[in-house]
């Protein structure tokens, strides 16, 4: 293997091509924390024709492939291996073009997140994708992924955004898909395949954005209801109140709130303990219109008692209040402890079930143990964190996961509703899809990539970890 | 052959098989007119495993299969083959559930796109696909051809309302992907395969799909502009001020327009003549803020010169009278005669460069010829019909096809945004996409139907037609 990587080297040139040993361990690993792994070689290509001839030479080599974006992954799907190269799409970090008219943004799959919000914001027009780790994350990587984030109830996930792709093929074949139309009907879409498949079909290079307009006005209200099932008619209520200028809708169970508000020091906005705690957002084109909207769904949840108590924000210091315990997620672990978490999905019409019946099992298995349960209700998203005090860096990770993985399972959910399958969660798959669809998903894999050299071992791949 | 279908219909029985010789009419041919085919067989199933049944046998014998909807695709992707046998959903036609709070429609495949808009209303809630042939198109259909319509600019297309889909595969493998949830990352996104691939890759038997709130307001404007750029400027506008609210955004340029307010004798709305002409709708959940707006943004483009005269609707009774002319599809042949189609889509920023170049070139090589343009201009999307006056039933199809999928080609556009491929487009698919997207596309096909039988010879498919 020394052989192959030194003549990648001298193929591609020492800029592109790092050889072991003198890779950085920043490349070795991703925010998932599984044991850092330094790969065979580094290749940081600037070019999709280099991207091409290194997958080529891979492909004619047989020589696994991770592709790897910004690192901000927490399901390891941008680990390395130890008998494959890394593939960083880090330098296709151009910004190529912003259309106002189109309402379009094309850029290279190594662009931030947030250079590309930014990029958008300053032609007036706003990019519809955000999500915590917006200023390391890549886009190829965001696409790669499907993200999801705190507005896909208003704008979706991040395949909704995409207009076009260009992709290479596990043999270095170029697709340019780069379209710039809403609208194109001729023959399969190609680039749905790529979008959230880990890497595993395809390395994404570059990406044409829908942008949408900013809406200038803002109201935000933090509320506390008795119960989920006042959460859940409270959603419909803003749905129908407000159609599409709700932006956001957050809940957090006393699991989670009463925790964290204590544990950080942040406190709640309201005086009382509620039994559910939801976080709205409304965005308009009219900043009058936007908050009227939101008073009058207030009042009117507050007379049918869907709300026990609430606030508006009059400010954006208020706003930023309002969030604070949500957007907390890098306390975690110094408020919690070590902890083991999750991002299932779950019908909405389950949701209630769905937290009381894992938190209790979790209690049943562990007395000692916290799960914390939040989620983005109206994307049908719960997000649940356990620690169990007395294990300490040793949480006991299968034991939590048979729990609440199989609860998942039996309420019909998902195992991954927005952080993807990766490395860590292939045991789980099976638990959200039929052996018929794996069995498709493994069909279209080696179709596209039969040496099977595309992030082996990592989601719905066959193979096994090296 | 008779054999083979014999066998069919002795096991699933006279009901569900209909044999060549007793086959009505109807099934022969769809809305794209050309010969009509009675094909081996007729197989109406109405269960999942019927169909299962069917393909598994027709896949043994190496059978073609053309799944058919409700008919009314004008690109004959639905047309029979001789020596095939046709599958129709129609008996999918159950409406199996509407879940207000997770806003989600299950249906079968054969349920008629109107009966799904209106079961969602009788619930307070908005299926957001809508076409002209909603009372006979039927869900399967709209799916499998990713049907677009005057809302996409809102909406979007019909891929963006599909959270499930239950397919079977041309062996009779069922994927059950009928999931309900927003978010799902569970491996690939298989359902995003089938949407839009016109029946080649395998048949939609039931579906969920999104449901919106039903914005109770709307306020609808006709505009006359000075020229195309005007256009563009006044569609930014209205995106920035309106946001979601706008939810139609419709350009007839003079071609049209004059010709068929004259032809239908419906007029205009407008007094004087304008070098374009929109229509702008914009929906919204208050009647004075949705009204406001429009009315704002009215006198602004109105000031800044994007408008030289309007009118805005003051009933329901107006609102129909400013659609009238652009909804006049079915007095096309009526005013113009036999007529040729086109639904390219074109990147705004050559919208303008697009309707010039095409009604010049086509008026060159057929000087007493007439091209119509309007569209969806907001999705990228322009129709052209034309017609050779002196030429009558036999167009000069395939060199006035050449001259606008030519320019379209040049222009960087597609030869389809919404109708699909089908039959009769095939022989332009390589204008729009690169041998190695095509190449792909065949590769996947090869993968999910090895031996082809499914819609032989349509969209992307290598196989000749018989």
């Amino acid at each position: 293997m020394t052989d192959f990587t030194k003549t990648l080297q001298d193929t591609f040139g020492e800029k592109v091509v790092t050889l072991r040993g003198e890779i950085p361990e920043k490349y070795w690993n991703d925010w998932a924390g599984l044991p850092a792994t330094e790969p065979l070689a580094l290749a940081r290509p600037s070019t999709t024709e280099e991207v091409s001839g290194l997958l080529a030479a891979c492909h004619a080599a047989g020589v696994p492939v991770v592709p790897q974006g910004g690192l901000t992954g927490i399901s390891g799907a941008a680990h390395p291996q130890a008998d494959g190269i890394v593939l960083s799409l880090e330098r296709f970090d151009a910004i190529e073009a912003i259309d106002t008219d189109a309402g379009t943004i094309t850029a290279g799959a190594g662009v931030i997140l947030e250079t590309a919000q930014n990029a958008a914001a300053d032609k007036g027009m706003m990019l519809g994708i955000d999500i915590g780790a917006r200023g390391s994350c890549q886009l190829g990587g965001v696409l790669a992924t499907n993200a999801g984030g705190n507005t896909v109830v208003r704008y979706g996930m991040a395949r909704d955004h995409v207009l076009g792709l260009e992709v290479v093929l596990a043999d270095g074949t170029v697709i340019d898909g780069m379209n710039t139309m809403l609208k194109n009907n001729a023959g399969l879409d190609l680039k749905q395949l790529f979008i959230g498949s880990e890497g595993l079909l395809g390395i994404i290079t570059r990406c044409v954005l829908r942008l949408h307009p900013n809406p200038p006005a803002k109201a935000t209200a933090f509320l506390g209801c008795a119960d989920t099932a006042s959460v859940i008619a409270l959603l419909r209520a803003a749905r129908g109140a407000l159609g599409p200028m709700l932006s956001s809708f957050e809940v957090m169970w006393p699991s989670f709130f009463h925790f964290m508000s204590k544990g950080t020091g942040l406190g709640s906005p309201l005086d009382g303990e509620h039994g559910a705690y939801v976080i709205l957002e409304a965005t308009g084109f009219d900043a009058e219109a936007t908050r009227g909207a939101m008073e009058n769904l207030f009042e009117k949840a507050f007379e049918d008692g869907l709300v026990e108590d609430g606030v508006l924000a009059n400010s954006v210091k208020e706003e930023r209040a309002l969030w604070a315990v949500r957007e907390s997620p890098a306390e975690y672990e110094t408020v919690l402890g070590p902890l083991v978490p999750f991002d299932v999905g779950i019908p909405i019409a389950k949701m209630d079930e769905a937290v009381t019946r894992i938190e209790a099992a979790v209690a049943d298995a562990f007395p000692t143990a916290r799960s914390l349960s939040y989620g983005h209700i109206g994307d049908s998203n719960l997000h649940v964190v356990v620690n169990v005090p007395e294990a300490g860096r040793a949480q006991p990770e299968k034991e939590i996961k048979k729990i609440v993985y199989g609860i998942t399972r039996e309420l019909g959910g998902t195992v991954s509703a927005e952080h993807g399958i990766g490395a860590i969660k292939r045991d789980y798959l099976g638990y959200s899809r039929t052996e018929a669809e794996i069995a498709l998903m493994r069909t279209i894999k080696a179709a596209l990539d039969p040496k099977g050299i595309l992030n082996p071992a990592k989601s719905f791949d066959a193979g096994m970890a090296a």
